[in-house]
C-alpha cells in the first residue's frame, strides 16, 4: 500500500524530496547537522503506518474527483473552491500528525499557515483542486518531524 | 445544509427517529422522564453545526460512490469490504461527537460495537455500503446524548 | 520512564496482567488461539510510547494529589465527585489510544461504558480516587488491541 | 465556573484583553471592520463552555503546582523545564480549539511556533511556570478566531 500512497502522490505532483525539505525546513534550527536524507527517511517512515496511508489515499481520491467534476453536490462546490469553513481536510491532516503525538500539531498549522515551497505550489495551482492534498502534505511533513524529535530527543517549539 | 443533510441520511436509509431512539437508549436510564421527542430535538440540534453537515456530507458521498464502483483502487474495496482496519470512518464520527466535548466518545465506542436498533440493519445491509454511514449515525447519537448531558447537567455512562 | 509508569500503576492497585485481561476479552472472539502473553506483550510495547507514559503519569498525578485532597478548588471536587461531565479524562485517555489509529476508539467506549474487570474495581473504590485511572486503562487496553489487530492484520468491530 | 476560569487566568497574569488582540492579528486580514470588542466578545463565549473551562482549570493547577514545586517526580521536571516532547499541554490546547471544529487548528499551530503577544511574555517569564498556560491561550485563541468565521461565514488562514 505504501507504494500506492508514493505512485498517487506522484500523480498528483507531490515529490517525497519536497516534503523532506519541509521537515528539513522545521528541524534544522534545532538540529544543524540533519541532512535531507535523514528528513527523507522519516517521511518514508511515516508513510508505513496504514492509518496515515489511507489518511492520504480518500484525501487524494476526493481531490481527483472533485477535479473531475464527479462528487455529488454540495460536495463538489465545497472542495472546487477549497471553502474555508470545510473542516474535512484538517481533520484527516490531524489523523496523519496524531501517529507521532500531539507535539507534530504546532507544526502542522505553522505549515498549513504560512504554505512554504510545495505547500504554496500546491495551494496556488490554477486548474488541479488539492484541497485535501496541502493538508495532507503538511500533515506528513508535520508527523516526519515529530518522529525525528522523538529519536533524536529534542524538538521544535 | 442541514435539510441536505436529512435529505442525504433519508435516501441511504437513515430515518433521525431512529437516531433518536439510539439517544433514548443510551440517555434512559439517566434521565427517567426523558421523551423521544426531546432525544429528536437534540439530534436535530447536532445537525445544525456545519462541521457535522460536512463529515456526514463526505462520509455519505464515499459509501454512495463505492456502493456504485465508481471509487478508484485500493480504495473502492476498502470501504465496499468494510475494510476492519480502515480507520477514516472512525475518524469523521469522531470529529462529529467532538462538537460536544470528550464525554461523548464512551457512548459512540458503545454503540459501534454493540451495534443496536438502525447500526445493525445498516451494518448488515446485503447490498448497500454502509461503512461510513453506521460510524456517522453512532457519532451522531453520541454527540446528540452529550448535548442532552450538558443541558441536564447529568450524564451518561 | 516505562519502569516509573508500571511502578505507578503498581502503586496504584493496577496489574498490568489485569490490563491484559481487558485486551484477551475483546479480542479471543476474533483471534482463538491468542493467549494471555501475547496481550501483555502488546499492553507493554504501548507502555513504550512516550505520549502514553506522558497521559498516565499525568493523569496518575492527578488522581493522587485528589485523593489527598491537595488539588485546589474546583478541580478537587470535579476529581473526587468524578463529575460525570468532566472530560479530561477521556481526552487524555483517547491520546492513549489514537497512537495506533482511530480503529481504538470504538474499544474504548466499549470498556468505559461496560466496566468490565479491573474497570469495574477502580471506578467503585469506596476511598481512592481514580477518575483518570479507569479511562486510562481502558484507553490502554484499548490501544493494545489496536495495535495487536494491526500486527495480525485483523481486528475487533 | 467562567469566574473562577477568569480569576485563575488573572492571577496567572493572563488579561483577557490580550487573548482578544491575538484573535484580533488572526483575523483582521479576512475582517477589515474587525474591531478588539468583537474579538474579546468571541473569547468570551468560548469561555462559556464546560469542556474549555475544564481543560483551563487543569492546565493552571499543573502549572502552579509545578511552580510551587508540589508535584511528584517526574511530572515536577517535565513541566517545569517544559520539555519539549511532553504533549499533554497540547493535548488539553486541542480540545479546547475542537470545540469550534477543525479548522481552528491551523491557527493553534500557528501561534504555538511564533508566540506572538502575551505568548512571548508567557514562554519567557523567568521563575512562573508556564508550560499549560501558554498552549492553553493559543488554544483559546484559536477557537476564538474559529467562532467568529463561523458566525462571519468568512474564515483564517
Amino acid at each position: 500500500m505504501k507504494d500506492t500512497v508514493i505512485r498517487m502522490f506522484s500523480e498528483r505532483g507531490v515529490d517525497l524530496g519536497e516534503v523532506a525539505e519541509l521537515v528539513l525546513e522545521l528541524q534544522k534550527p534545532y538540529h544543524l547537522t540533519l541532512s535531507i536524507s535523514e528528513c527523507l527517511e522519516n517521511v518514508e517512515a511515516v508513510l508505513q503506518k496504514r492509518e496515515v496511508q489511507q489518511a492520504i489515499i480518500t484525501g487524494i481520491v476526493l481531490d481527483t474527483l472533485a477535479e473531475q467534476g464527479l462528487l455529488p453536490e454540495p460536495l463538489q462546490t465545497l472542495l472546487v473552491e477549497d471553502e474555508p469553513l470545510y473542516g474535512v481536510d484538517e481533520i484527516l491532516a490531524l489523523a496523519i500528525t496524531n501517529v507521532y503525538g500531539a507535539i507534530g500539531f504546532t507544526n502542522f498549522g505553522y505549515l498549513d499557515k504560512t504554505k512554504p515551497g510545495i505547500l504554496r505550489r500546491l495551494n496556488s495551482h490554477p486548474h488541479q483542486v488539492h484541497t485535501f492534498m496541502d493538508d495532507l502534505v503538511a500533515g506528513l511533513a508535520a508527523a516526519a518531524s515529530a518522529r525525528l524529535a522523538h529519536n533524536l530527543e529534542k524538538i521544535v517549539p
